[in-house]
């Protein structure tokens, strides 16, 4: 399937509607010109991130996402994007927010042993020092 | 503004466009229906929480969304969409995901802060049993 009369120079060869589409313009059954948006992250390979993207945020929406956005962000925002839109599908209640919300969970848990173990280091350094000073020539607190 | 030929039971008593549209409606600019499907989540005096939504999903998506979900898990996933919807708007390329990592950066610090906790508990026990034995009666690890 390979264009014979490109230039050689790899992906920058794509003329107009000659070489394959980007996952984008293919679902969207579109031509894929050299300028198009979405091509430099939604490579024909990787259709599956185009088609989640799609369907939860819709094509127009990533659309004016991306060029609303200098181009050295839009990589950033296209992941993450990508990231809560397979979270969405997976979840269709509560999306990246279930996660969130176990993160927050899994926060909880872990300052709460954090605390825990904290206090038995405090207790125990009182402990310790509480009995060096209740040797013999100790003057001890009494604690 | 009230309609006095309600049949006066509260909101169940909305006429085919008489009486104030839902904020989704509102926004689109059409009639909000007796069974407008969203109606009972976009009250008319939070035109905030639908304004988002529409932005980041687009209300097709949002409308499709709420029509596959059984009507008890609806309430959560209008929810959960506003959090991501306001999440993506305050912060285009990361969205709801800066907070995830934000959060699991968090789990990471705590994860680390409780094991050299729990690893100086362990160590002044060691040294607490370590003592003990170590009286004229013990029989010591000497550890």
């Amino acid at each position: 399937m390979k264009d014979g009369s490109s230039s050689g120079h790899g992906g920058a060869g794509r003329k107009q509607g000659a070489a394959p589409p980007c996952a984008a313009c293919k679902l969207l059954r579109r031509k894929c010109y050299q300028d198009c948006v979405y091509a430099p992250y939604f490579p024909a390979d990787e259709p599956h991130k185009f088609a989640s993207v799609h369907k939860v945020f819709g094509a127009s929406n990533v659309n004016k996402m991306l060029q609303e956005l200098p181009e050295h962000q839009r990589g950033d925002a296209v992941s993450s994007m990508v990231y809560e839109a397979n979270a969405r599908i997976r979840d269709p209640v509560y999306g990246c927010v279930g996660a969130i919300s176990s993160l927050q969970q899994q926060i909880d848990v872990l300052q709460a042993q954090l605390a825990v173990s904290q206090a038995e280091v405090v207790r125990m350094r009182m402990h310790q020092y509480s009995s060096s000073n209740q040797s013999p020539e100790g003057h001890g607190w009494g604690l």
